[in-house]
């Protein structure tokens, strides 16, 4: 698995900002919290959070164009609809009482696994928006209070693995998910239960064998994992 | 597992269209062929297969909003990556030839399980296309000929399976789904290989022998589809 | 005039639902009610209904490219305005009280006549709609009561006429409609009296005389689709 | 009738603008010309003759939003679609040569009538365009030479009439307009042939009897148009 | 500078409406009174005053393409903003009170200048909207009353500016414009203070000196656009 | 002014990347090549040069709406097309040879100059973009060499300067961007001519006295930055 990094308190706009570097891979992300709800949610005492992913133009070369005035890609959408599905999973949502949360996970630098530093990277950012709310209460006497431990139960995680010329590999860069014949991205709890999997075969299929091996393979990357963000989290 | 019914050749306009039933959900596809393929393929010698999903307005109580003249949901566009994906892993791109085929997938009725049926449907439309192509061969001498195995030397189906209170569910209609704890699609060869994997917990998670139970299930099921498909393209 | 084949309640979701053949063109006109009116409405005590018109993909060969993500075509635009308006004449928006109904016509098989299809089969849809609210009151005791006979007075139908080679003809399939030097399309009510006229020289003109002879042949059509509507409502 | 007043030759920028008053209403009439088709014409030795239609903000009181960065409305799409059809029946579209002209018609006041003065006061600016392509001949020896008589062989004029406590009345001013129970747009050549005819009952109904006399009504008034037309042109 | 002629009152529908020619320029300026403010403005007593700007498509040879139905152009964007905010600078929103104002500048012939003349036409139509508003006390009891000293205490005018060949030129046309290696656009009160200085070399640059005398010409331009202002407010 | 850090080669993906911290705001500048020009531009033998700016979500504190999926912001718009024009004018385009640059500005946390920043940062970026075309010549024989001082003769940097309360004011920060009555944008040469002069009265005016202390004031802070710009490029 290749060499994480993690910059808390990136942004002073916002505590709850951090840099995730997975080898050349490079996310900045933000967590911000709303003391209210969307329209839908709004009087059943449950918080909301949501999450949106972007790659910057400069994160890949040759430049990616900009998404913007006019239509989201596909892609996009798919990540961070799976970003959010993931960080809801571990998420309390009455405990976090009528808030939202946006975590932003803006991609500075691509080199494969956008989406799994993501969704590691954005649960810290989650992280310290929460303990950041435990720690400075709202002066609004009907606002709830939050407990960390209450709105957090567990940790998420995230990791691919693939198949390449029959052999299984964990935490595919780029250049090894070019060449991947399978790819699966696999999430987490700390303790070691599924949230998602997602696996495909690029043109090409897996059996059970080859299945069961990749799991276990991202098991043991999300233990790695979860060990590094229980230290940046502190 | 739900009855499904298969009526082929529903449009006169187009032979290569089904109606396709499984319990209440209906889904009409169709595969329109071109003789071109999109401007980033031409002259690699290479086809094109792509998918488009919808839900009429009419096929959920209450009316489903008209995607139109706006963005395109989040959840449509996964839905139709998928299955465009699914088919293109059972097609050799190469014997197609320089031809690019649209599988449209139009929901009339909605009761759970439309994007497996649209995977499953969407495959016989595509066989009886790509039969259509063969017998009867293109006039253009410079046109490559089509011959049925060596385009489509596989199939490809599809379903649900879930956990429900703990036990193991195969596939879902709209009243199991929204029940459901864990929800996975499973998209298959017809001779037993994995080309896709999709398992959420939804607020929930799962651990590795419900995993291997909700594949046991699945494998079953898609045996049964696929049955079913080698009757209907006869 | 081409047979007309009518299949009521066609999805078990809507019993509002039919299935309109004429010839070979088959529309799926689905009503779907609301209890409530758009915003500018709001207050007024009167209800609303409205139309919107699709072609599906699969419905002409070649395929039709779907409306989607972007804007609506002008011919769309039209179509679904002039099958609103015509609706709309034939209720009574008072009686209705303050509730929406949208009839959705999705056309599976086009052969020409798909907007006076529309109408004609959209009236049925409409009918059976109130007619299923008339039996199923409302338990909010503010909301008014139905009453089909003071809601629907009169009855709507639609066909197109035409001008081939100086003679003039009934209901167009797609091959005479390419065909026509003139194009009219007439709508009225069940009681012999014009709702709308919409006549067209399509790079030709007509005369007095030519008018006269297509208004004549329009009402003998409509008297005939009155009768089957009839029939369909029971 | 209103009073009609034709200013040609309005703009100094282009000579095929004029300034078209009917009472209040003002519409500002422009013909440019390109010398190319659009893509799906070229190659066809035939030309092609479109509309666009607007109001300014300022045209009504209250002020009318802009229709601009977002959807076209579903009316300003059927009033151009209508005047480009209107216009196009009196082109010899052959004789015009692969070049386009396009009629804008942006209306400065707006006291109803101003889809039937855009099309009146359209084909003088069309005929004004016309004149000057044959005035002033392409240099280019491949163009083809434009003569007036064989490219506009006809004139083509506009008058809305209607139904107003079952009196029929000629060219509805805004006020008129808002109280007409029946509302129909003619569109006929100088020589008393029908191009179009639009009539609707706005919840309301017609008769045969109202039909002929409103007929009457707007061959005469179109009678009148086509004079000052002919006038202006000179 | 070019001659400048103002016909104040050119549309009956609003007579906050002029029509402001400038030499071969023509900008159609009115001004559009509602009695709320933008969401974001309600209950802090204060109006607020907005422009749009558009040029039709026959104001220029070759036509313009209409802005409609798509992205608006950046140039567009940024002109509209320029006036807005210059009209806004004189006027005092609290004096005002909670009304909005639109004040629509659509250019029917552009030769140059057509942003300096929306705000120096612009600043005319607005002083009539407000005099109107003095004029015509609203009859609830409950709005503002208008004084148009407090309202408008200041004008304001604008001028373009520019250095072609090392020369210092005022009010250049379009012939001018596009020769000219700097191009400034100087907005200045009656009373000679600067709202808005935006000088950009294009592909060129300026020193001190040539800015100086950009500035003394602008003034003096400026005053003279002034007087021809308060004749036509009277 | 405060103080400026730039580390350049920020990216390992594009060493023509920079990031560049000007107090508490952060922008990330990217320079990217392309080996064609827009369709407008080809066979001119001319480059060109743009360039994007936006602000990620979580630069600013409450977070910034993302502008994706519509309409992009006026004043985005605006700033890119500033940066865009300030960069031209010092590049030759004719020397850079049949190329196109992208520069991209994404503001990572916004301290009031972003735009300002994003000039000056911005230039870095190209510069290196330009010496790396330089270093690494074009295999293709009909690309045109690239030489340094051909391309890039001259510098360029911007600053903001205010006045508050009758005080002029170098470089604002956000909190004295808010409290500034007049706010002007100056952007220069490395040799000392103006570009660009941006200078407006937010509900204020300014006189001549004040427009020359601000010019005085931005000469001197623009003479640093190109002190700055030269250390870095190297």
């Amino acid at each position: 698995m290749r060499e994480v990094q993690i910059e808390c308190g990136y942004l002073e706009s916002n505590p709850a900002s951090i840099l995730y570097r997975s080898g050349k891979t490079i996310v900045l992300c933000t967590a911000s919290v709303e003391s209210n709800v969307p329209p839908w949610m709004v009087g059943r005492g449950k918080g909301w959070v949501t999450a949106e992913y972007n790659m910057l133009p400069g994160s890949t070369s040759p430049r990616k164009r900009r998404e913007r005035g006019g239509k989201i890609d596909g892609r996009t959408t798919e990540i961070q609809r799976l970003i959010g599905r993931s960080l809801r999973a571990v998420v309390n949502l009455e405990a976090l009482g009528e808030r939202s949360i946006t975590v932003d996970c803006d991609v500075l630098q691509a080199d494969g696994g956008t989406r799994t530093a993501s969704i590691t990277g954005g649960f810290i950012a989650l992280s310290l928006a929460i303990a950041n709310l435990a720690a400075n209460p709202d002066p609004d006497p009907e606002a709830k209070p939050v407990v960390v431990a209450d709105v957090l139960p567990r940790s998420v995680a995230a990791v691919s693995v693939g198949v390449i010329d029959d052999a299984v590999v964990l935490d595919l860069d780029y250049v090894l998910d070019s060449a991947a014949d399978v790819d699966m991205n696999v999430i987490m709890t700390g303790d070691g239960r599924f949230i998602e999997i997602q696996g495909t075969g690029e043109e090409a299929t897996f059996d059970d064998e080859q299945l069961a091996q990749m799991l276990r393979l991202a098991k043991k990357g999300i233990g790695e994992l979860t060990e590094l963000q229980k230290k940046a989290i502190g």
